[in-house]
């Protein structure tokens, strides 16, 4: 198991989506003259809103991952035992010593994200040049870990992924094309591998979804078209912009993970404290809240976490400044 | 004016906006049993969306700083001439060499953000604990950096993060008074400067700004009246959750720098570029998003910046899974 | 074997014993107004004196653990063989490629320490709710370690270092609630282990090592009373200052690795040039300091080695200026 | 007087104090076979312990050079004001955005002092090496120190330091010739100034200084004397070991610095608090430390605190377990 | 002439010499199927060996810029007395304080370049998008470096290094054309100025350097001709593969440092020394080696050390395995 | 075989070939007065010279080590499956999900060397301090890492490397003999493992290779005899400056690893289309350089390879300014 997290946490590194997402958020902040490029204004702004919804998609997966990895039994009042004494030795051992079986943004070896990864040059075609290596790396990177992992919720992750980064891909190809003439979508697919050979990709295909740029504001980016447009360089379908993000899904709910105190050592305390505290501000009795339900056993729910994973990411919709 | 820029720049960092909306992200992220803990899950996932707009005006002012720093005049077909000798030595080199006099996520001296900024160890007592300190960091490097900027936009900027940050430390106090039964609040202001005591600030508090908590989804984060509720630890006054985020303005939107090609060394023929690509994709003639008018010097219309800036901050809504 | 290596080492980094004696002796050098504010001043001077104690205390037990862990026997002239060959791919390989099977300030993944761990800003409120945090981050990691490890070496060392780090937490929570009145101490314990439930931290709490802070200095840290004073917030029983550091005891000796060169390839030609150079000097024949016997086989003999790095602990006394 | 600061604060990065220290430190904690190396692991650990003192030396100095940089005056009741105004583009913006106006384990450029600084392989006439090396490149980069520094303290400082460190080089040099037969002594002085011409140095060599080797134990390190002797490779005068380690004083009282909250930006208050603390526990009135006049003004006190930052050096006794 | 350092040894990191060298070393050693994809290797290749010389081209600017930085006269016997005193604050203090006035593979900010820089995923498409978005990053960064500098020397570099990496970027846009019908070429001249208007750039253009790839083997690399050729894309002449490399010319020969011992407080030393090795070797009496005559002023013989820097690079023939 | 390759990644960062081939490089750029020091300076070039071939032998050995790490067999169009399932968890997954399978600038836990390794003072008898200090701990290191590894082909290398380290270190302890009268020799071997002990290292020794100074320059370096001369310290022979360099060898053919998609996901695609290019060019119809036949299994063609690995490395020749 300990490769597959391994595949999984290096998206969110230098390939990954904390560096697509933190990317384009700066370049989107400091472009210079957005009137009067408006059209390529939007396309790295709209990216950048749904690149955080993956930032989250994967942080999910890795959560699903490690939920269960330490015993869940509740301990009768007793002293800590030895319950991480079976993750000897099992993977980055930040996830059970730094942090409460959860995503971090660092690599399998503990090396962090970094800002040096932002690349924002100002300079309109470099940093377009410089989104689209980033892209073509990014599913390089992605697919080696779908190589790698076996577990299906990373393989439902990078499928759904590649399908995504494949529309990124395109999309700065495009803009590429349309401020310099060079078509780089002749370079398709890069690595060569066709994503509709990719099982857990194809549903996505099948509806359309690599077709779709989905704009995530509602009064905003409406000019996604003038770059968006013509046909998809591998099917020849129309490429789509979609006026709405993709529908939202709750959150997953993560059971707590005693062994490393996440929550708590004791969980139910909180949710004591949490009734008392609802009632005293006259809210309802129950948790408010919406979420999906807990994965009990990270195996067994696969296939549904998976929609959910997925349908979360179209939901995100970071709201920027128009 | 470099030791300015070097004041904002490190709230890009350690102690900076990059951190309280990274590290509430991935803690919202990771949170195991958000219904049982539900008040506590959705301050900090609702307080990060804040960050992720406080980051925007961090970029926003730090951008305001470096426009006009290179001559802006047009270069008439020639090569490249010596348009950057002007600013020798004058702070950090990236924001030219490396960057097209925009926002990098870094600090004066260069050194990236990076993830080992993040805390996340999923005991809810010990991440409260953490940000809570965080926060009263995080006040103490914004104090000291209004103590060394004299550029309005930055004062502006501090003085307006200041109330923002402190509401979070209140927020932050709260939730571990709720929780253990330790008031933290006892130790504000720290460090011992009241926040209405800052010119720039005053305004903010004027209008109740010190007493709110925007709620950033429409449906969710409905508990956040569990925790903050009571009087203001330090004016007594009742805290309030305002059920919308705060209004929203239009990003600003920057001149041109071609000496450093931002967007590019001749910015116009973009300009006609995207106007072609407007008009073959059937848009309007004119760019359709709506933009602050860009401030062609950055003293003269500083007053009327900053309003933007401080509304900007306000309409952040980065909408998460409920 | 590996994760409990993996374990301890966590202690040397971001929040273990390195960064608490780094941190308080940081803040004592920088310490402005000394005098002014004494209490405060002779707690965190004292405090780091026993720290640096505890990183030796650390190290003790990595260099138990390492100890073995290769070939004792000599080689008789040949060439290097391969004695590493089993240890291939067990922990941090710079355990043997780099060092001599002993502690490095690095964590299990080769992640050196930093000084960006030191946080010292000066203004002493904010300096103790870091502490405050710096301690309960301290204590989580410890605990997780503790549930990780099974080694008896590394047991007694977490269990020792969880009473110590326990009675700094305190410390601090006291140094603020005497500041600022917030007490901090009803968040106790943090993470919510009581420590008198880990089997091998009782013996330290029977002997009252929970309630004393050791004076470790002769004549000065005298007002640590000042700030060390009232019941303690678990148990009720009285906080105590011990005017004299703990009992030393002497230094482990290890056994050399001849399969890392440590001390030498041929360990007894350095012997013999050491007995002659004693003699040269007209020292006496034998070895004149006093070590605790080596640890031959560092599993058997540990009840005996625990006990010394306890004792060991309680006699660092790092003289400091008064 | 930035360059001035830069040139100390490199003292405690990669060729400076904290890797003295802390490469000693690890080095004898790991020491393997101490009885049968007994005289070079006594060298090793006593020349830790002195060399711990010299990082608060180091310290000392750079805390002496900022004090004053920043307005002193009371702020009567107002707002936080402009009083860093006056420093910026001053050197390393951490001391003052960061810190409290204190030294801090970084450059000049902000990068910390690492753990990868320190080398501990192990083997013993590797390590030896390795020290002379440290030795020899502290001593460059000291030496060039001094020529840039032009603050009294600064250079009182690396004079003393070089007869120090000199000392040293000498110490592992005859080690190393001891084991080996190799005299690098012949190399002497590298780089090839010698220590005598240097003014600052003159009265610490007059009074011997060069010669001594301090034993910083009561009753361990007893077998310095069998490597310690002959000689000086130099001056021809016989090396000596002192039985007891240099005579301490006591430490600086640095005044507040309330433009950076140093103590607190109201540091009366913190005095009175103390004040009546110290009454509540039954302690005099007055606040017990001794320590050394605040230099009012860091410039016209130079000389007796620089006789002050010489004796501090030679009273550290880090006791280390026998 | 600070930010004149500055922006040349940004030429040492990131986007400079030290990246692309070692990034083509590394593609190359790690190629596989050689001999199946012939003209690429030998493309890679063979410009990794050009690539060497310009980290020497660049080294030898900032020595010569370097040169004279601190006062040259002899020290008549005295100690180190005060000659860095002037160039306190004056760019990178490593320059002086770590290294000998020499270059350093690091930035004006101390960072030193690293190997996370290395790109070499083996996918063959993707590393030369990379190599090619490389190459674009260097050119951006070269132009800024350009617009920043006034020191002829460092125009004079860069105007060289812009006409050769001009040539790179063609190369690798030609060979992803060749593999994948992709025609980057249509991006150029990215930035949007023309290298040809250049006045440093304009003698190497007017003899033909844009159009010249050459051949660093005597015997490899001859399928060079199959990527390199076709019309330049901007000028339309022709491209050609050179069979030799360009003419070497000596090394520089950089007059001492004594204020930095560089290479000897008292250089005159090592000079008689080595005479006096070589006669005992029976070698010449005169220093064998051939050298350009040392820049005593590094201004004033610009033009001539320009000439020479250029020629050097062109002489770099790193062999490498046939 | 994880560790095997750790223990040969090793020999890519600190004490490893990177080092010492860019330190030799950075110093003999920067070395001031080459004619008045001309013997030294040549000897500096002239190793670093050497040292970038082994470079490209390690990378090779690395290489050798990663091919067949992953299913070979050719992919009949499908998708990308599960290839590399089966390297889950096997050492530095960069290898796989960054790389190639080949070999990348930083060790087995994915730290990447870095600049800061450089140590280039100017300062002559410094840097050969230095030089020789990193020469013993790149022979600890490698002495080790032979101890670790039991694949034949790391085995050879590190045979091979350990008797052309030794000659390095002889090379700088004569150098600084010479300069200084301090004779190193005396210390050798360090650590005390004779070299002749090592079977891989016997050939070597045998044909007298520890004996040899190869001359990397048709023209230059003529002053090595004046430092390379007199006994070798160990074994009494009469060290040898050889005017050639050792002669080179065919580069391996490393074959296609289609797992990680490198050359290509179909690598015969890329074959055909380089034919192609081939014939357009003009050239001769069959690849035109020559390789090292590939070993198609790692295992079963260990000697010869390991022959080619070493023949190699004596012809590398990075050309450099006479």
């Amino acid at each position: 198991m300990r490769a597959g997290r391994e595949g999984v946490s290096s998206t969110l590194v230098k390939f990954g989506e904390m560096s697509t997402f933190l990317n384009y958020t700066f370049q989107s902040f400091n472009f210079r003259n957005k009137q009067g490029a408006r059209p390529f204004y939007d396309l790295v702004a709209n990216i950048s809103a749904e690149e955080f919804g993956h930032v989250e998609l994967v942080a999910n997966a890795i959560n699903t991952m490690l939920t269960g990895a330490t015993p869940n039994g509740s301990r009768n009042g007793g002293g800590p035992g030895s319950p991480l004494a079976e993750v000897k030795g099992v993977g980055n051992p930040h996830h059970f010593l730094a942090g409460g079986q959860g995503a971090l943004p660092q690599n399998s070896q503990g090396r962090p994200w970094n800002g040096d990864y932002v690349f924002a040059s100002g300079d309109l075609v470099e940093d377009l040049t410089h989104n689209f290596f980033l892209e073509t790396g990014a599913r390089n990177n992605k697919l080696k870990v779908y190589e790698m992992v076996e577990h299906p919720a990373a393989r439902a992750l990078t499928g759904f992924l590649l399908v995504r980064g494949g529309v990124h891909q395109v999309a700065y190809a495009r803009a590429i094309e349309k401020l310099t003439g060079a078509d780089l979508t002749k370079m398709f697919p890069t690595p060569r591998i066709p994503t509709e050979k990719i099982p857990e990709s194809k549903p996505h295909i099948k509806r359309g979804d690599h077709l779709r740029l989905y704009r995530f504001s509602p009064s905003d980016y409406l000019e996604l078209a003038a770059v968006w447009n013509g046909p998809h360089p591998e099917t020849g379908e129309d490429l789509v912009v979609v006026d709405d993000p993709p529908e939202g899904v709750p959150a997953h709910d993560l059971p707590p993970q005693p062994a490393v105190f996440a929550p708590d050592y004791a969980p139910e305390e909180i949710a004591q404290i949490a009734a008392k505290l609802r009632e005293q501000a006259g809210l309802s009795k129950e948790a408010t809240g919406v979420v999906a339900s807990a994965p009990g056993n990270s195996r067994t729910k696969t296939k549904s976490s998976t929609t959910k994973s997925k349908s979360t990411a179209r939901r995100k919709t970071p709201a920027r400044s128009r």
